[in-house]
């Protein structure tokens, strides 16, 4: 019955319903008018997202999504020959990924709004940290990833876009934008801060609305309660008991 | 493909996705594992939610959620002849309601669980200085709800799931035995602070955890990425494949 919003991506978008969450902040602005669906998984990158794809987003479903995010990058820009190489891909793999992503959300439903959202900026100082804290002297002097490499993925995600004219968040740009943005929007310097969650939540919401789903334009699913006559409730749900 | 959790009640299941809300982390709890949906509507009382229940939960889906929990009474216990008499419900039949809704809800399913929680404590006190911070002098002297009268309500919640052996969380009394609960859980007297919201997400997590919807022995819907090899990832989506 009501629409539904996916949100596909990495540990970023896995972790988007944790306490200041944009995952959660975007299905509380939907509240009563769409449906916000989690599908992120920590650690992957789009070459091990392609796996899921089929089954996550089957192409006969007969209710496909409104409206899917799809953020990928931070960990296919994982340096080669470092602790993450592991979940590393090509950049121009990446790129061939996110459009193998974006059309076959289009094969499940042409009038889907698809978003991209480019892997957000690192703090090369703050991974350095946090591997310290994790493995203490034992952890690598080099960093596992570093913000140029980054930025690198980020154009290539913000080229694809235009060049499928999607809509797309540049997030790595817009964060860097903000002084001090190494530590106000990154806990670990790649995860988000509650108010690096907020920027996720303030831009999707603003691509969305630019597009056709403003969460202000949909109707609510029922009355409001200021609606309901307290003797003659009937009245506030006829159109929905016809 | 994924099972549903649905949250079904007023106000505070509707705000239960804001920062630090319980519905929120009982999604982060389930990532990968459930999808938990929201259906609050602020204001309502089980009166009004009656008309919504075919609505929500159609009888002859084929996909019903695994687990609704039930969250109303703050509404239906404002008391009559003060400023919220119109969402008053009398507490016959505010307990015949939820013995409706739990009704319709097995007859979609005779497998699901479900979980009544009964309203929050009040703190009048609270209640008094939110009427005045929202209408100065002008509010009223007599408080719309009380905490005696939440907790006529709470009983006869609770006495109804004994009654058709369903699961339930006592919040009313739970709430109270934590000192200073009129501060630390309620933010306006009636609504849930970040505290309160933890103690709902906790309850019905212990709660479906004792059923059987324990997250933790649910298995990933994916497979986790450490279990992933970079050379060869076909191997881990095996199984999905075939």
């Amino acid at each position: 019955m009501r629409p539904q919003i996916v949100l596909f991506g990495d540990s970023i978008t896995e972790q988007s319903f944790r306490s200041g969450g944009w995952g959660a902040s975007l299905a509380d602005t939907y509240s009563r008018k769409a449906d916000v669906l989690v599908r992120g998984y920590g650690g992957y990158n789009t070459r091990w997202a392609l796996f899921l794809l089929h089954h996550l987003f089957p192409v006969d479903s007969s209710k496909p999504p409104v409206a899917v995010t799809i953020f990928f990058g931070a960990n296919d820009a994982a340096l080669k020959g470092r602790t993450s190489e592991r979940q590393h891909v090509p950049v121009e793999e990446y790129k061939e990924n996110l459009r193998k992503i974006v059309q076959h959300l289009k094969e499940c439903s042409p009038t889907m709004l698809i978003v991209l959202i480019t892997p957000p900026p690192v703090d090369e100082e703050g991974r350095k940290q946090y591997a310290k804290s994790l493995y203490g002297e034992k952890a690598m002097e080099l960093p596992e990833r570093t913000n140029e490499m980054a930025g690198v993925y980020a154009r290539q995600c913000v080229e694809l876009a235009k060049d499928l004219e999607i809509r797309y968040v540049d997030l790595w740009s817009t964060m860097q934008k903000a002084e001090g943005w190494q530590k106000i929007f990154l806990s670990d310097g790649l995860h988000l801060t509650p108010e690096g969650n907020a920027v996720v939540h303030q831009e999707v919401t603003r691509v969305f609305s630019e597009a056709w789903l403003s969460a202000a334009e949909m109707p609510y699913d029922f009355p409001h309660h200021s609606e309901i006559h307290g003797n003659d409730p009937e009245k506030a749900f006829q159109q929905l008991c016809i």
